[in-house]
């Protein structure tokens, strides 16, 4: 299963080519990232605030296959395709909105940290719970 | 006196129009007030992180005249026409680089704060002294 | 009366204060603009592709009185203070969701142009109806 | 041969969690790139603009190794590790100023395209002499 979202390409997000500057192709992803929290009821500030729990990324592959422009929009699968005991990989397949032309897949692994002391730990139970449900 | 510094529109900061965004001028003007203070060996991060001195944003005003595209440079002067006790007024002319014409004039207040408290104080003596220096 | 929206606050958009760095809110308010006239119905990408009209900003004033985190969102409330011929004058009270704190008000004036010539020109007549019902 | 410049963390460029945005880093890898044409005296704007080449990113391949925060700078070292009729790929190594550790290495492949009608074709012979003095 995946967890689906769809975010706009924004005014200012396009380049010199008149194309998506691709590092926002990875702001678009942060935000399917949060709404897949938020979504579970897991709001993604307070993972950070207050259980200090933080999900930097440690290896990214990605594919853009086709360009975006200003005025299209991104549907966005979600996927957990690995899920390690103290990082897991987020697959996320994007799709231009309307006729459904695939525009980039990116594997995205995060490891699961401690925000104070930056020490990576062990996936939390509620959270590896999350991951599953959208394990593939 | 002005203290000027270039800095370069970069590739990603255009918008859909082909003209800079401008939400990005305000971040070349920040880069110019970095290097206003780093110019006067006082680096800003040491500022922040050590001493605990933040100017946060209070008002701006700013006219655009001309806008700019990737490949235009912007040569901005930094003078601070203003300087109160707990706020200083930051004044930003910018040129386009080589042809001189003016792109945009802005002016930035900021106010003197504990970066603990986020409570305004008095503008500590060595850097009213830096900002007197580039009175107007 | 006034158009209203919200915007959360993204991850990326802090600064190294933890608040929103300032430049942001100017993309919130574009986003808050290009949803006004979403809202009626007119795609402002296709303002700009299609129609080949723009608005660049030419003006800005804006007061800050409260800082903003990661995990807020903003309420914008957007009207339309100035309708000139060939400008207007575009109005962002914000304030924090939930508690109601006002975080800013700004008043950003924009040319209307053709983007092929970048000159301006009399604001057509089914966007000079859409600004006059958000007049204040 | 490696092509080598700086990049300073800029005061908006970290998140939430007091560490670069990741997708910063690609921001930043960019001004290389550009810098890496310039340096050569092929204006990288002059490229788009009038010659109609541009250099999309395919794929990506990135490992991120130590967090960068705000007063860091970036040492990076870009190299060509493959040359391919129609597309190259480059390696970024980025090392922690001053102290020289590693922060990540990124290889990034772009296709060589028409601006115009964003096919891709063969890498011009200019292009190619650069690429390969920096070939790994």
């Amino acid at each position: 299963m995946a967890f689906r979202t769809r975010v706009p390409v924004r005014f200012g997000d396009v380049d010199h080519a008149g194309i998506v500057f691709y590092p926002h192709f990875f702001i678009y992803f942060h935000e399917a990232f949060e709404q897949f929290f938020g979504d579970a009821n897991i709001a993604y500030h307070s993972l950070v605030g207050e259980r200090r729990i933080g999900f930097p990324t440690v290896h990214i592959e990605t594919d853009f296959q086709q360009p975006l422009r200003y005025g299209n929009s991104l549907d966005i699968e979600l996927s957990v395709p690995r899920i390690g005991r103290r990082s897991a990989t987020f697959r996320y397949t994007c799709y231009r909105h309307r006729d459904g032309v695939r525009a980039c897949v990116a594997e995205i692994t995060c490891a699961c940290i401690n925000m104070d002391s930056f020490q990576s730990f062990e996936i939390p139970e509620d959270l590896r719970t999350l991951f599953e449900r959208f394990a593939t």
